[in-house]
């Protein structure tokens, strides 16, 4: 066909009508377009039909349709650190000249040396330790204004872009399709509690009363005429392992119908969901993507890791419990926003 | 007027017709009926106004709207002790056979030989233990039993009604015209979050996710090859006083604008709330109403009391601040459902 005016007018509107369509027949088709086709994509949406549809004898009500998320490694990229510990040693570094007693003292004097092998070995204790410092001392106003411009411009060292952009784009979808049918949809987090609410309306939809996560002591006090929240260096409550099932008791009050996590620290959070009666759905992900993210296990014969370990033992309770492993590599189409 | 079938039909439906006019009438106009015209009321409806039409210079995102009300004493009656903890002696006398010991230890000894004076003096540590030892031992299903067929079946000795009946109309108004106004409305209770929760949807329309209240430790253990949350004789979290700031701010995660109480253990929430900027309602009420339910105070020259008590230091504090004081008996036209 020769190129004319008029051709191009011609084609170029049944290229828009044609666009227009399939893009409309995909939306309509496919709530998760970033998922391959395969057992995961298709146990998300089984799980969905059974749970809304009025005609399923596994219907539940629209104000029963609670789904959680775990957060790093879930929702987020956790490598080669948790976005918070990030967050923290940041704080150190700016907190260090009125320490000078940390240059002597672990695991201050490791993080400040920059020794990343020392830093590899931290034990919980240490960790705590350093979040404790950096976390407390200030209402809970104050903490939420230093996270807010952190979050904002840090970068994740790998990729250059800001930690915010590291979301996986399937989950996102998985996210916005259950918002979509009605349920209520929760992270529940072993991370900060007060430090995810400062950004997950913002890159997750999900806002501050839906954010089930790890928190210290906070002491009512009155400051300069007003009430303020003082934080304290002092665990409350650890949102991991069996904390996840006592926190989503504890903040909602309602079993989870469908959960997802990618860690040992979300067996039990799956174990809560499992034993519900009716349909449930419960997920892990698998970091098996080193060119486009990370890969770790040690499952799957993966490299070992100290950050969000995949272990043997999950892999077996998850094959002896049907749950479903979602391979980053094979289900996901893509995995960040900004991927082609 | 000759009474003819033909007036009677005229007349009945004119009847009708204005009977429903008037009804609607009185919806369109008056979200509180069971509210006299009066200071508290006027203040209900301007703070709504304020926060809801989009044409105010305070007015509220609809995912901002949040308000907090106080259980015992604010939305029902405490007198002459808390229905929970009704349930926990009724929980001790079933208890009892199999405890002997209780015969000759306080304070088991004094509830179990019905000793009200001993009784009425209980510390919070008697309390506590009296708590500890009924509301523990399970897990959270087996308990969310025991206080089910409790509920719907135990009667408040004055009323000889069910205790679900002595709820306030007026405070029953209050929330369904906020609801009705885009608010999120939550139960913050100085009583147990899980014992409140079985009942809270079906008696204040407050789903379980939005009931904040005090805790015991919960377990997470594996029980016939099922996962429960056993409740352990240990408390968690005490939503009372300075803890109900705290638990506003963990749970929810936002600073409400309403806040509605009537005991100093109110006073932080209130506080919390009134700092805040824009239009914030900040009400007390107090309980001087002894023919329709009881009258308390100490404040305003009121009988002093050990449960509930309005201390003048609490009303000095309501005076300084601009706190309303709802009066039951004057801005009560109907205190019960049940009332003409």
């Amino acid at each position: 066909m020769k190129i004319t005016r008029r051709n191009l007018i011609k084609s170029s509107a049944a290229i828009t009508v044609l666009g227009a369509f399939s893009r409309s027949a995909e939306a309509f088709e496919d709530p998760l377009p970033s998922w391959n086709n395969g057992a995961s994509k298709k146990a998300i949406i089984s799980f969905v039909k059974d749970t809304t549809e009025k005609s399923s004898a596994k219907y539940v009500e629209p104000k029963d349709r609670v789904a959680t998320f775990d957060q790093d490694g879930t929702l987020w990229t956790e490598h080669p650190l948790y976005t918070q510990a990030m967050f923290a040693l940041y704080r150190l570094g700016t907190m260090a000249p009125q320490h000078p007693e940390w240059k002597e003292t672990e695991p201050f004097k490791s993080v400040l040396g920059g020794d990343r092998e020392a830093m590899s070995k931290f034990s919980e204790k240490d960790w705590m330790e350093i979040v404790a410092v950096t976390h407390s001392g200030m209402g809970t106003e104050d903490f939420v204004a230093l996270v807010k411009p952190w979050i904002a411009t840090a970068k994740a060292p790998r990729f250059d872009r800001p930690y915010t952009d590291l979301v996986y784009q399937p989950m996102l979808e998985v996210m916005k399709y259950l918002r979509e049918k009605g349920f209520r949809v929760y992270i529940v987090t072993g991370g900060g509690q007060e430090f995810v609410r400062v950004y997950s309306d913002q890159v997750y939809g999900v806002p501050p009363e839906q954010v089930v996560g790890s928190s210290i002591v906070t002491r009512y006090d009155i400051s300069s005429g007003k009430p303020i929240l003082m934080r304290e260096p002092k665990p409350f409550f650890v949102d991991d392992g069996p904390g996840k099932a006592i926190g989503i008791n504890m903040f909602i009050g309602k079993r989870p119908y469908a959960a997802f996590g990618n860690t040992a620290g979300d067996q039990q959070m799956l174990e809560w969901t499992q034993a519900g009666d009716g349909a449930r759905l419960m997920m892990l992900v698998h970091h098996d993507d080193a060119d486009r993210e990370y890969a770790y296990g040690p499952a799957g014969g993966l490299p070992d890791t100290h950050v969000g370990t995949f272990s043997e033992a999950l892999m077996t309770a998850a094959n002896k419990n049907g749950w479903i492993v979602i391979s980053m590599k094979n289900d996901w189409k893509r995995i960040f926003a900004f991927d082609q």
